[in-house]
């Protein structure tokens, strides 16, 4: 697999930018935003993840050989477009929302400004990296909240495309999750991994205390023991008999779990292991685990839902052009007019207004055709949302890497605390918090 | 990024490796299966996809230094395993449904054999490529029987992660889709890309006549317009008036598409524009497509929906071990007991059964206990299913890159004819044929 990223992108974006090229506003100063126009599925708040990934593709959104001549000789764009691809790379700037901030509708979570050329094509690559990451975000914080201090493993990779499962992982990891089952999310964000065996470890011996007894052997006592190969019963019974009761824990996931995690704690209870603890981990969602609050589980493991979003595996981002210089150099704040899909023109600067810590308001401050573009800077006191990412082309490589990665989850923990109680309910609503628009001509 | 794809795995693949390279089970011949228990959704039928990029996935499953000093530096496994790793390439067999194909619950989609250790390490990519593809493959099937003869374009990159978009593209094509956007998906698959303008062109000029004058300079007459920025009406005046009569398409990305496609229909009518196609491209799913059957509409674009199944991102695939051989040397099937997440040992051979060219039973004949592997080879007369990918290592090319996906499409194309009239329809119900399940002993 080739490590650019340059045609991980729509035609569109290169025909627009022969086009472009051909009528001389290639070089007009613009401003692209991306932002979402609600929060799918009645959720109540968006969590932003994919930046630091995002940054990373940025880097390596190059045309070499390879790419230009697939471009070439498939007459995507011309030989004047081909000379500029050759040389591309980002010089304009993007600032937007930290990684694991959150958001709601009409947050502006990127700005990319430069020229229309250099901004207009990364608009599918940021789409694409911020959508996905920023689905299993939101529905990860979800179940992080719902599961409370119990651990929360990912495991889902094998429900997703094999590059989307690390990117799941690291979402996951960003919302809340303590680990996951994903290898190389493990080595590329530093995420810590985990897993023991499946059913097929107990289907390949002879007898289920065979299996167990191996894989105490080589993994020692503190391991878990997946126990419903057969039935859970004999299965726990054996699994003390043949590890004792300091077994570390049980993996459970099959049948109605409320009933088998009080069936299985009482079972261990009585056999005297009262500190092995109780992994659940068959078709979790943010609801599933709401529901197991006050059963006996120690540990949660989801996989399908969380990597799917939960049923909301795309956030609706969208990136807009929405202001530009005309030809006299004069800014221009642009918005498409059509009835269901209208969106703000100019330039944002965003705050989180709070009130004894709690966040009451989504404040958007609007320069519309501001002249000269550095920003309305003030607010009425809110928390700036706003870092830059890329300034005139140079990445701040803080926010790449593991160190990005752990970053983004501190942060997301700390400010899901401003949340207001609303806010963390399950059930579908509107945001909770409005979105306010101040226009600061 | 680095093109080993071995850790694209969970943890517990090679944690259950390493015990059972310590107690000897690690040598056992073994039969895995890859099948779904349902079809997501109330489907009639499923699509087979992601084969072809899974062989090309296995090539590079393989552990170098970088892999192996994260298994050690992480103490995932054992050196033992380490030195086992280290030389690993899978040396076994797949044999399975060929890429296109249709299944059902039950199908025997993928067998791999081999020692349980070279075969165990492949699920979780198996899976995560087969369940991914798949069920984009499926809605893409669906919204292309929906779609008729009118041509469809994939365009839902920004809504999939940046290389699950490519997959997406692929998995599309492969069921029918025409075209896609991503400029990936056609270098490395072959498949045609498509795109002329966004929103954003419209509004970096000064006027929507002058975005079309340049458009229609670089790409010609012939492009495809998009006229819903600002009022459609004027856009399809401005349109007509800039290209002329002979203008190749219009495109519409909002708005109550049958109103305005028959609005826009009639408007291009009367300019003396009859032949410029009208492309409509907001918000589809196989509903929608099916709805503006009766519309006057030329070409769909379909975005979110098809990349993400249109509600089922995930087929339910599975992998599991159905047979392996014990210290004896004698083959017996196994099978999770568990109620809710039975399966069937053994190894399988599938057919179609065909009555007048018409699917009637997908007929799974098994073998369980098996004493010689070489799989039961008679049917009562369907179409064998089965065909071999990997043989004792050697990958099949044919089925890989831009020829294998090519080959897969027409596949595809020629046995969805023998779906029964009710395997068509979109509401949900049973699979359109029962699974039957045969005991060759």
């Amino acid at each position: 697999m080739t490590s650019s990223t340059a045609l991980l992108t729509d035609r569109y974006e290169l025909t627009m930018l022969a086009a472009s090229l051909r009528d001389g506003t290639a070089s007009r100063p613009s401003v692209f935003e991306l932002f979402s126009r609600r929060l799918s599925g009645g959720r109540r708040f968006g969590v932003v993840a994919g930046t630091g990934r995002l940054l990373s593709l940025v880097r390596d959104f190059r045309f070499g050989d390879d790419e230009l001549r697939f471009l070439r000789d498939n007459d995507v764009v011309d030989a004047a477009s081909l000379r500029y691809l050759e040389d591309y790379r980002f010089t304009g700037s993007i600032r937007g929302y930290r990684e694991g901030e959150l958001y709601f509708p009409g947050s502006p979570i990127l700005t990319v400004e430069g020229s229309f050329a250099d901004a207009v094509v990364l608009e599918t690559l940021a789409l694409s990296v911020l959508n996905h990451d920023s689905a299993v975000a939101t529905a990860a914080s979800r179940m992080s909240i719902a599961a409370g201090e119990r651990p929360l493993a990912e495991m889902g990779s094998r429900r997703a495309a094999e590059r989307s499962a690390v990117a799941a992982a690291r979402a996951a990891y960003i919302a809340g999750f303590r680990s996951t089952s994903n290898l190389e999310a493990g080595r590329t964000w530093g995420i810590p991994t985990m897993g023991t065996a499946a059913h097929s470890w107990t289907l390949l011996h002879d007898s289920e205390e065979e299996a167990f007894r191996s894989q105490i052997e080589s993994l020692g006592t503190d391991t878990t023991l997946l126990v419903d190969t057969y039935d859970i019963s004999t299965g726990v019974e054996t699994a003390i008999r043949v590890a004792g009761t300091g077994l570390g824990g049980v993996r459970i996931d099959s049948g109605d779990l409320p009933t088998v995690a009080a069936a299985v704690r009482e079972q261990l209870d009585a056999l005297g292991a009262t500190e092995t603890r109780i992994t659940v981990t068959s078709d979790l969602d943010e609801y599933a685990i709401a529901a197991l609050a006050a059963s006996p589980v120690d540990a949660y493991g989801v996989g399908t839902s969380v990597v799917t979003g939960s049923g909301y595996p795309t956030a609706s981002m969208v990136y807009k052009l929405v202001a530009r210089q005309d030809a006299t150099g004069s800014w221009i704040g642009v918005a498409k007019a059509s009835a269901d899909k209208a969106s703000h023109g100019g330039r944002k600067a965003a705050f989180r207004r709070l009130e004894d810590g709690v966040a009451t308001a989504e404040e958007v401050l609007v320069a519309d055709g501001f002249e000269k573009l550095d920003g309305p800077a003030s607010s009425v006191g809110g928390r700036p949302l706003q870092v830059t990412f890329i300034d005139n082309g140079e990445i701040d490589s803080v926010h790449e890497g593991a160190a990005g990665t752990a970053s983004a989850r501190e942060h997301h923990l700390r400010v899901r605390e401003e949340l207001p109680v609303r806010a963390l309910a399950l059930s579908k609503s509107d945001p909770a918090i409005p979105t306010v628009y101040i226009d600061v001509e």
